[in-house]
């Protein structure tokens, strides 16, 4: 079995030349949405709940044959038995011949779960009982800075990966528990960031964070070099105030010396789908304390097991909406809306998982695909959204979008009231009214005033903003991005594209290195455009 | 003269046909950007400087015969000439019937410029005045919280246009300045996002700004409610900690009573055009001085000007390209990527400016379009978006994007080296290796490790973020984007798709407040879907 994209699969053929016509019928006015929606029924056929989470997806453009059919062509592809076997161990990551494994840091997954002699459960239960210890260590403040004075921040230094999601639930968790200890977060390699960062915290009451799988990533490693020269500029040692979450035996893998304690992650979890290990579980236990993290992995977990026990879950309906709008319907982009401010940080999170994943133009079984694969995730809070791009929204060319509300905010003592409603009621009424002006539209004889309508949506629901619900929505994004990679048959778990970049960098940095050894050096980078800007760097810095 | 987008117009059609030709040109193999760039005479050929400003725009998918003919098409269309009206006064918001002056803000334009009766440049000296008084009064200690003691930071409440610009001016121009008053911004009304601000903040040494120029922006207003609330709960009034700026009597415009201070706003200057305005001068000079912000406005008039005197000026340039990348080579969206954490609010702004402006399917002459106009703007800084989305940039499908690069970095001292390089050096060894990697890509038998190339992008180089360079950046995408609008023929000053959201969200707010008052009260909403979710809503609060 393959996927949609790669190029010789009959029965899967004839399912996505179906589903083309389908999407060519949907050009036509009498599959409007306001038509569709005129059916009082559609609501509670077009929409799936868990406890705690609702998705409506009553205003995509959809009906039950488009639906039944992107089931099918899931089944043919085989990929809810590929998720089943993913937390099974199989070696899901073809092309790095590897298991992909997120889903056993949260206990999902059979017992007697091992990979090359690895008890893995054992395993991230190991970790697991390391963070409790140590945020309990440093929450009672038996490990402190050198000063003898408890933590009261950290600074995750990691990119990519390595901070995105953990920031993601950082935020989210905050509407409900306050941190013990607050979290900043330096991924880039930007020297005004690290000052700004510095700027505000103390360094005896701080405690650094340094993630990086290999311990090799060139940011991450550029700024643990100024952490290191700057606590060293107070008389701080490393084994006093770093640790890091770092694969086994890597270079930052040192706990005692010279960094306080190591926490280890594993091989088979790439970076985009290691929130719910030791990359988000650290930073997010010393902030909200270990249960709190452990809540939110019983959230993911309860995901997990939904996507698990059905063939068409949660995630599997929204992986086959997906393939639909991007593939059938050809939409080049899809929003992500959540209305709370709380949830601002998702879309990058998001953005990271599903273009990092899906953004492809080859197969997982080698091959080149039919054409490159993907969409643009982008997305901001709503009503914010509202004020800024909705205008393209509702009278450009449409696209797609998941809206994201929370039945309860976190604060819940008395609002005052404004036009006769809270500042949450505000938010649900446009949140609600947002989905149905893009569904309807509304004619006008002035082409200004008048929306076309037939742009589609989903609204998805969270109770509130608990660990479990935060975990629920995390899973389930990251299952749909992993299903939506089986069913077109792209490996969700790769990123070779990254590499070109890296390559080219290491060149100029090499030009780079050689002029600031030598000022004599005569600089010769690869092309034109590379000498102008690196010669005029290298002037700036004489001026 | 009209847009290229209307309809009847046949010296624009003819070079629009041309350059749907050449675009189809493009897409053979012999027009690929590597093959472009083996012209060693390109970089020089297309690229344009002013004085601190860089554009180099030789990876982008042109050569001579299509940036010359579109040109031609935007003489056709009598952009440059319509930009120049616009800084003179004429009614270039054809749809609103008003004039669109943001560039008299900084004092670009005619000496005599007369607005029903109002000298322009006089209201705005007026107004640039009274800032410069006010925070004078801030700063030196005369103007106080009610207990005496200094103002040391400042909220804004605000929504789109009224905080995303001074948003993204606030933290660039922390490069270099620290900020006297630091600046919060709550746009959303989100009740968790309102407590969140509150926690961090002492109430008797902030001042609030309030900024709606109608002051009847809903989740401006349902905020205010919020903050006057909570000021009374320390005793506080808000004619001592709220300062507004607002349209000349406006609800709002109350000074004294009820409220401290009040700045004007124009209606000739809308939303997101109006950073350089009171909207951001007010919160901008308040955080680094009112030098820093006029410092700010001569780099926005540098700009202008620059614009003013070239029929083929950086901002005519890159709005020739936006045409030529989304209308001509058909990519649905543009990446926005600074290099610099500093301006990582950036591409929100654009995202703003450039979807709510050519976000539309109306002409400026009230026709509909042949298609709709518009865009995705989105963007991260880098070097983090190439550890998140920039794996579909290089595999997936690809899109333009600007590259946006700082030469001097705010900190000045000694950096620790990492691989032979600074912090700074490195971010631009990344910067320049990947520009170069997305045009020229890289063959390779294994599909996973082949890079197409061919991916356009523009650098943007200024030389520092000092409030000059930040100032100029800031006009040039203003430019760039109302220029976009003239050529296309659609208004990029009115967002009427923004209308029937709101008209909705009062139907169901109207519900929830009847409901609020009359606990009996049987809702009746527009559809299933929002009568599911406010009942649920009611049902959580009364748990």
């Amino acid at each position: 079995m393959s996927g949609l994209l790669c190029k010789d699969f009959s029965d899967i053929k004839a399912i996505s030349t179906a589903l083309e016509k389908k999407a060519a019928a949907f050009d036509s006015p009498e599959y409007h949405l306001k038509l569709l929606l005129d059916d009082p029924g559609r609501f509670g056929q077009f929409s799936k709940k868990i406890d705690g989470f609702f998705m409506d997806f009553s205003r995509q453009r959809l009906d039950w044959e488009a639906l039944n059919s992107l089931y099918r062509l899931a089944e043919q592809t085989g990929a809810h038995n590929k998720f089943v076997g993913m937390t099974r161990g199989e070696t899901v990551n073809t092309t790095e011949n590897r298991a992909a494994l997120h889903t056993a840091a949260r206990g999902t997954g059979p017992c007697d779960l091992n990979i090359n002699g690895l008890d893995v459960h054992a395993a991230m239960d190991k970790v697991r009982h390391e963070i409790a210890e140590f945020c309990q260590d440093v929450h009672s403040g038996t490990v402190t800075g050198a000063d003898g004075r408890p933590f009261t921040r950290a600074v995750v230094v990691g990119i990519g990966g390595s901070y995105l999601g953990c920031e993601f639930v950082y935020h989210a968790m905050g509407a409900k528990i306050t941190p013990v200890i607050s979290l900043d977060f330096m991924p880039n390699v930007d020297i005004d960031e690290f000052y700004r960062t510095v700027a505000g915290i103390e360094p005896e009451t701080t405690l650094w964070i340094v993630i990086s799988k290999s311990f090799t990533t060139t940011e991450t490693m550029a700024n643990l070099t100024q952490v290191t020269a700057w606590l060293n500029d107070f008389g701080l040692l490393p084994e006093q105030h770093i640790v890091t979450v770092t694969a086994k035996a890597s270079p930052g893998d040192q706990a005692g010396a010279p960094v306080l304690k190591s926490f280890h992650m594993f091989d088979f979890i790439g970076g985009r789908y290691s929130v719910s290990s030791a990359v988000g579980g650290l930073p997010l236990s010393l902030a909200y304390g270990f249960d709190a993290y452990d809540c939110f992995l019983s959230g993911c977990r309860a995901m997990d097991d939904h996507v698990l026990d059905s063939k068409q879950s949660l995630a599997m309906t929204a992986a086959c909406i997906s393939v639909w709008n991007s593939l059938f319907l050809k939409y080049p982009a899809q929003g992500i809306i959540p209305y709370s401010t709380r949830l601002s940080k998702l879309p990058a999170h998001i953005q990271q998982l599903y273009m990092e994943s899906i953004g492809k133009s080859a197969g997982a079984d080698g091959s080149f695909l039919s054409g490159p694969a993907g969409a643009i995730i982008f997305g901001e809070p709503g009503t914010n959204a509202q004020h800024s791009f909705f205008q393209l929204a509702h009278q450009g060319p449409g696209f797609p979008m998941d809206f994201i509300g929370v039945i309860q905010p976190g604060f819940t003592g008395q609002q005052a009231l404004s036009k006769g409603v809270t500042n949450h009621q505000e938010l649900w009424a446009n949140l609600l009214a947002q989905t149905r002006a893009l569904a309807l539209g509304r004619d006008h004889e002035d082409p200004a005033r008048r929306f076309s309508g037939n742009r589609p949506s989903s609204l998805i629901v969270i109770d509130d903003l608990s660990p479990e619900r935060i975990g629920m929505l995390l899973a389930f994004y990251e299952a749909r991005t992993v299903l939506e990679g089986f069913i077109l048959g792209v490996n969700p778990f790769d990123q070779f594209g990254v590499e070109l970049g890296k390559t080219m960098a290491g060149d100029v940095r090499r030009q780079m290195a050689k002029k600031n050894r030598n000022s004599e050096f005569q600089l010769s980078c690869a092309d034109p455009v590379q000498d102008f800007f690196v010669k005029a760097l290298f002037k700036s810095e004489t001026q």
